[in-house]
């Protein structure tokens, strides 16, 4: 067990000295505001928040922490949902958000280097002139570094991939200080080992990213969208593994389980019934295949049964139905008021999405607990947002998220399909990757020998 | 400096033990066929041959290896082109050959997992039935496991990736003899570290694939084929950033340099004359979107000054037109008999990519020297062969590729798009990562202590 040294005076006066008196705070309210990301895990104040706004104060910070045996976390938005940046062990909070700088748009290349406390959807708003977009979509603002750190996801990863696929190269300051790059901005690259991918996804605990390339996508000139329902699951999944089947490159296919399309069809007005419900988006170069495209997926839906069919390449039909998708939690918070909620992530093997479905419906029926069913069917991802109202409704919630964890490794599938392992999957990781764990823990130990980085997170 | 330990009668006794009497060979006819890939770099003799059967037998070559302290260098077929397999230092050589089953097709999943000594072209001729197949094509029957060991690419990673994105999990027998499980059969992963892509392109430094799980890509339903030859690389490489910046998901872009063009012409019969030409494939869902598809790719090649422009939806006509591309070599080498080739192998920011094979054009101006230029332009990748009959060209075939290496990586660009680094790009890893190296340095001491895998290979 590592033990931590405190956040000394002398600490203090070393950090404002890198980073200047006025981006070094010890005041209650700054420690309370990152404390807690948006899950339901239990806040911890840090000792220090500290604002960096070079990679090299970065560097200088983690070098000063790892002299003082103390803790570094680092925050981006604060939008994570596995408690991923809570400073667990006290210590330094390492704030991103003045890090938010465009460094360079490579229009010709499809790239875009940027510093990681930028959000995502304020990079895209910055693109659209250029006709450019970065695919990952997580929802909320969720900073770039927590993306990379996470390897988020969100739903067009089905067609884009999900974060790791999407970036290139970045500048990473290790434990000791150092300050390194990896990647190349070639999208292509052989040389050497992949520390790219290496510390994308290791949650900071393995490095602080300090930049990053990143690859975009040409904005598609059509985008159209569609709505199935089905009379079960099982019918629902059969037609996403067919559509994908046809080679067709569909960009978003989410599913929604009956439950949830109940409450979507009462607070929203939408058709969708009490039916399991598959949302689909195709982007396309012109219309006249977009038209083809979605002949297509209706056939396939109609011959698998879809008892509703509904198909749109107008713009603002197509982004209400999306409306309605991205608030489907904001109507369950209204539906349910007054319940707190746990939000699971796993994923499988596609071919097993109705199992997964089926497990995580009886396990909610096992602890008598409603849970939304909302999921990224295109890539075997599923939610499960459950509601509690009190420590026993918590207890149970969690086992429901055993339950179904369990079931999704035995499938073959993954305890976090995008929101990290952070506090709660810990727990998880030995069932999932058995003896790799091992080398896990070995090359935390390579990278992080005071173990200083985001403790408590990741390894068990 | 590591040293290590020659190859016992002791040694050899165990590994009958393990392997059967069979599978370990001293013959100099078996160690010859095994002591050079399809590079320039010169033969090396291991000191024996093992094959292995299983993973589990890997793993207990490897333990028994650490223990005597003898180089272990893993061979799957032998096509690689930077001396990646080469026995440098003696030892084993561990011919993966006999492990070339597949394991299980996951049709619904668009998944297969198989042994590492089988041939991707094996693999995807057992696939067809199943309107599947692996996307990756480097050329030549490359064995999976050594795809997977150089992050081996091809024509078609513009739109498919590399092998590093068309795997989910692996096993992998470390040094010391532990076999582990990476990754997983979800496509959507975020538990813990990236330890997948940390053993894809580690060129067998640092464990031996044993087993792989694949992304599998629907066959397209068309496929369609575009020549488009331009009066300079400029307005060439122009058009395929126009293309990519329609959202057309081309399936490859290929670059001919105009000598080469010649060559084809001449050869082959095909109209390229000598222009810079690009030769493309498309994927479709359906026929009417392939038509749209070229029509807009003509509409930007002709306004983009192509002097030559042909599309064609016929499969006769479109195989054609590969064979000749992937005869191209073949073609060279009968215009230029007896002649050696270096095969270089470079990739930048596609932006950049008039400025490489300007830089390719003056390097071999400069020496004197013919090279013909073919790359994978979509994403940046090119290739130029050099021919050299002596030793003092092939000094000259060195300093070419000093040269252009050097301007890749001032681009921006890699040392290696695709052939891995071997033997031959070790020089440039610190000019392309400078200080990154250490931290590889320190994972592999972290993986194999006693520096038995594939000794020589990727760190300088």
């Amino acid at each position: 067990m590592i033990s931590y040294n405190p956040v000394t005076d002398e600490l203090l006066g070393r950090l404002a000295a890198v980073v200047g008196e006025a981006a070094v705070s010890t005041a209650e309210a700054e420690r309370q505001a990152r404390a807690k990301d948006m899950s339901h895990h239990a806040a911890h104040l840090s000792e220090a928040v500290v604002w960096p706004q070079t990679a090299e104060q970065v560097a200088a910070i983690l070098r000063l922490a790892h002299e003082a045996g103390v803790p570094v976390t680092p925050w981006g938005a604060g939008s994570s949902l596995e408690g991923n940046p809570i400073p667990l062990h006290g210590g330094l909070l390492l704030a991103m958000e003045r890090m938010d700088r465009v460094v360079a748009v490579h229009p010709a290349d499809f790239q875009v280097t940027v510093q990681p406390g930028l959000g995502y959807k304020d990079l895209n708003l910055r693109l659209a002139p250029d006709g450019l977009f970065f695919a990952p979509d997580p929802g909320a603002n969720a900073s770039i570094g927590g993306m990379l750190a996470n390897n988020a996801a969100g739903s067009r990863t089905v067609k884009y991939g999900a974060t790791k696929d999407n970036v290139l190269a970045m500048q990473v300051a290790l434990a000791d200080g150092r300050l390194i790059r990896v990647g190349s901005r070639s999208v292509k690259q052989s040389a050497g080992y992949d520390l790219l991918h290496l510390f994308v996804g290791s949650e900071g605990t393995l490095g602080v990213i300090t930049e990053a390339t990143l690859k975009l996508v040409p904005r598609p000139a059509v985008m159209s969208a569609v709505v199935a329902t089905f009379p079960a699951v099982a019918a629902a999944i059969e037609a996403v593994v067919a559509i994908r089947g046809t080679g067709l490159d569909v960009a978003a296919l989410e599913f929604v389980g009956a439950e949830t399309a109940a409450v979507a069809t009462r607070e929203a007005g939408v058709d969708w019934g009490e039916r399991p419900t598959v949302l689909m988006e195709i982007h396309a170069a012109h219309s006249a295949s977009a038209e083809l495209d979605l002949a297509l997926v209706q056939q396939i839906c109609r011959e698998l049964g879809a008892t509703g069919f509904r198909a749109t390449m107008d713009p603002t039909e197509r982004q209400a139905l999306w409306h309605v998708r991205h608030h489907l939690f904001e109507m369950l918070l209204r539906a349910f008021p007054g319940t707190h909620w746990i939000v699971l992530d796993i994923a499988v093997p596609i071919s097993s999405y109705p199992e997964l479905v089926a497990a995580a419906e009886s396990a909610l029926a096992a602890e008598a607990m409603f849970g939304s069913l909302i999921g990224h069917a295109g890539d075997g991802n599923l939610h499960v947002a459950v509601a509690y109202s009190d420590d026993d409704g918590l207890r149970r919630a969690e086992r429901i998220n055993e339950a179904v964890v369990s079931q999704a490794i035995a499938l073959g599938g993954t305890s976090t399909g995008e929101h990290g392992v952070g506090i709660g999957k810990r727990q998880f990781m030995v069932a999932e990757h058995a003896t790799a764990v091992d080398v896990m823990r070995e090359i935390k130990q390579t990278l992080d020998p005071r173990g200083i980085l985001n403790p408590g997170k990741v390894l068990p």
